[in-house]
């Protein structure tokens, strides 16, 4: 007995996330039948590599999505909140990577770590992959959480630049070759001077030799949307409707891989040494964590791997119930293209046998 | 009638702190009658510029402290352990940006805006300025802490490179020169490999395109010492020995300034509006909060100014006693030299007139 592979189609497959997708279809091969890599119009007709295979890219439209059973959507917003219904109207099973759908009742948003059975209850047909910064502390706290009741969130986010796509990216490049080998960083607005007016790129201020307190768009009472967002998306992946969370949104001058200060107060008590335990043993999850040997997650060693790093894991000193930890995860990859690639393949276990 | 000007020694005059230091005595040149310029005695001989002359640095030795009313140690703990007891037995007295003096109950520890008066008191002849972070911070805080009343205070930090001193600042420029203008930062250890062995210079790992989690040196069941230093200093400082403070601190590839993100549980509800109006009207504190008009405080902007920068004010959403700020402050300036000449021209201000 074979199983029928089903088909997935990529829509995004040229975009940053596209990227790291396509190299994720190739370590994963023999999950999917046939695999169709979908882009705006003025992107079609490139040739991408995906399982060793030349590969063009089609145009979207209605009828690119016939013969699909399950499509990655992996762009910006305004593109899913337009094209995601036709997917899922024509019975593609969609797994979404952007905001639109992420908080509406009817569609699971899933980190199959904590949720994989919410992915199987999706009435529009639509399940939702969380935002990078939520990703990349989540599977560590819902480790805890499963342990000892999380109540309370205070996070602070060293975001790195390919958040922003990858003209994030080519804003830092563009930035520290102008900056490097100079005196710049030590008189007011010196490097924003020297790269001019136009010098953040996609971020509101300078990103080389500094850092922007400012992510995503205004979302009123001096809230950025990021920040909301991943209050609204860890409590409603924990399923913790109360759960307080007070989040700071930072971008830093790196390439790829978030990295979260985390602040965690729980139910009960937390003794490090139990948290250690489940940290080192949940999935998803590799603990780091001795930081007088120089043992503690940092981007440049995160970078391109699949799990979420946790280290600096200590018990607060004035309150028992409470923990710090750094997280590190790559944004592209647990962050994005990882998460939901799992879900895909989760939905794609459920297809019948021949 | 006039004031005689009393003497001040400068020791450590040829550090990274010790230049700021000779920039705001040039600013405020009409405090001081003699300034003696003293640095070890392999620094001794150089000639540096002080309100406009040319000085001779002096070594270090016991009757460099004669005729000194007041001394300035900007120098490295161990250097402070060994010769400000010496400078205090002759008379002197010493104003000590080290950590070595700062827990002493004999040690007053001194942010003028929040407790100018403890000052006067000094069994030992000895005031101790505190660490940079927590300077970044707490004169925002204190002013905030005057009206509501802190209870709680979990602070996440961005420091830049300079709080390791001039070899921080070597390692950041040569890691910027081999990484700008390659693809680094994308695999795993890349940037590390790039760096080869020593790459990290004072730092636990490279802080070119990456963060580095770690402060000081280690102090115990996950803590770096600078962490607890920030906690121990703001209790002091604000005379609240039952403070809770947690705090992670975090090397980012900026040169000067360091920023702090900043939870505050106060006693009392907090009105946004009036934490506006306290902080715009605060003494060394500077308002800048319109995020959606991109105003908010980076290094970028704040770097070589003196006062404690505070942007984006907001209710915490799940607890409305709290609030999310962020906080940014030179920490050559305000984080060391600054504070420290502030104290010692309030001490300035004691002598007795001819």
């Amino acid at each position: 007995m074979t199983r029928r592979r089903p088909s997935l189609a990529v829509v995004g497959a040229t975009g940053a996330i596209g990227g790291v997708m396509l190299q994720i279809l190739s370590q994963h091969a023999d999950v999917w039948g046939e695999v169709r890599l979908v882009d705006s119009p003025g992107a079609a007709g490139r040739k991408l590599v995906v399982r060793g295979e030349e590969t063009e890219v089609l145009p979207i439209e209605e009828t690119v999505f016939d013969g699909v059973d399950v499509a990655l959507f992996l762009v910006p917003d305004e593109v899913s909140a337009r094209w995601v219904p036709v997917a899922a109207a024509r019975g593609v099973v969609v797994v979404d990577d952007s905001a639109v759908f992420r908080l509406d009742d009817d569609v699971p948003l899933v980190v199959p770590e904590i949720n994989a059975h919410a992915a199987r209850r999706r009435p529009r047909g639509i399940v939702a992959s969380p935002n990078c910064t939520t990703l990349s502390l989540i599977v560590a706290v819902g480790a805890l959480h499963a342990e000892f009741g999380l109540r309370e969130l205070v996070v602070s986010s060293y975001q790195a630049v390919s958040g922003a796509g990858r003209d994030g990216v080519a804003a830092l490049r563009e930035q520290l070759a102008l900056v490097a080998g100079t005196e710049l960083g030590t008189s007011p607005g010196d490097v924003r001077r020297a790269l001019g007016d136009g010098g953040g790129g996609p971020f509101a201020a300078p990103v080389a030799l500094n850092v922007v307190p400012w992510a995503g768009t205004d979302a009123g009472d001096g809230w950025s949307s990021e920040e909301l967002e991943i209050r609204e998306e860890c409590r409603k992946v924990l399923g913790l409707p109360d759960l307080k969370v007070a989040a700071t949104c930072v971008y830093v001058p790196v390439v790829a891989t978030h990295s979260v200060s985390v602040h965690a107060r729980f139910e009960s008590e937390v003794a490090v040494a139990r948290a250690h335990e489940i940290l080192a043993t949940a999935p998803g999850v590799v603990l780091f964590d001795s930081p007088a040997s120089g043992d503690f997650p940092t981007p440049s060693d995160v970078v391109g791997t699949d799990p979420t790093w946790v280290g600096r894991v200590r018990q607060s000193l004035d309150d028992p119930r409470a923990v710090e930890m750094f997280i590190c995860g790559d944004n592209l990859r647990k962050g994005a293209a990882l998460n939901a690639a799992q879900i895909a393949e989760s939905i794609a276990a459920e297809f019948p046998r021949d």
